[in-house]
C-alpha cells in the first residue's frame, strides 16, 4: 500500500510498445506503455481497453475513422472493435484493462508481449 | 469513442466528497472527485479502490499509518482495509473501481452517494 510514482516509473524505461504492469486491483491491471510509430490492427474479443495520454499525443485509428487523444485525455476502446494505435513522437500511455489482455489481442506478431514486466 | 478530456470534466463541478462518472469499462467505472477536509472512516468488503491524484496531495489514513499521495502518484487500496482520505487543500482525483463501488463503504452517512452523476 504504497503511492506509485508515476513519472518515477516511466523513467524506469525505454522500450515501445511494451506494457509495464504499475498495478493490479478487481483482476485489471494498471500499465505504463511508450509508444512511438505505428502498431498492428487488432481487437480484443472480451476486454474493453483504456488508455490515458500521460504526455504527448496518440492517434488511434478505427475502420471508419481516426482519433486524436491529447495529454490528461483517455479514450476507451470498447471489446470487438479493431483499432491500431499510433505516434508520430513517443507517447506515454497508461492503460487500465483486464489482467487477461494481450497487447496485441486476436493477433499474435513480434509486438505480442505474453508476460508483461512488472514495475 | 470520443476522447474524455480530465481538465474540461474536472473544471465542470466543483463540489466535494461527490464521485462522478467519466467512464465505464469491464464493470468498472472511472470517475472524479474533489476532496477537501476529512472523510469518514470506511472500508470496501468486495472492491479493490485506485486513488490517481491529478492536482494537490491526498493524506489516505490508515488504521495503523498515514500514506501522503501526490500529484500524479496513485495509491491502491485493497478491499477490506479501512480507510481515511483527507486533503487539507482541495485535491482532485482520479478513482477507478468496480460499479458497484459506493464511496462510503460499509457505512451510510451525509456523505454517501448512491448514484453519482455521470458527466
Amino acid at each position: 500500500m504504497d503511492p506509485v510514482n508515476i513519472g518515477e516509473k516511466l523513467a524506469a524505461f525505454g522500450d515501445h510498445w511494451s506494457p509495464k504492469i504499475v498495478g493490479e486491483l478487481n483482476g485489471q491491471q494498471v500499465k505504463l506503455v511508450k509508444l512511438k510509430g505505428t502498431f498492428v490492427w487488432h481487437s480484443h474479443a472480451e476486454e474493453d481497453e483504456l488508455f490515458y495520454v500521460l504526455r504527448g499525443t496518440l492517434t488511434m485509428e478505427f475502420r471508419d475513422r481516426t482519433v486524436t487523444v491529447r495529454e490528461n485525455e483517455f479514450l476507451i476502446v470498447p471489446r470487438g472493435v479493431e483499432h491500431r494505435p499510433s505516434a508520430e513522437e513517443e507517447v506515454s500511455v497508461m492503460l487500465f484493462e483486464p489482467a487477461s489482455t494481450l497487447n496485441t489481442g486476436d493477433t499474435v506478431n513480434r509486438f505480442t508481449k505474453e508476460h508483461p514486466d512488472r514495475l
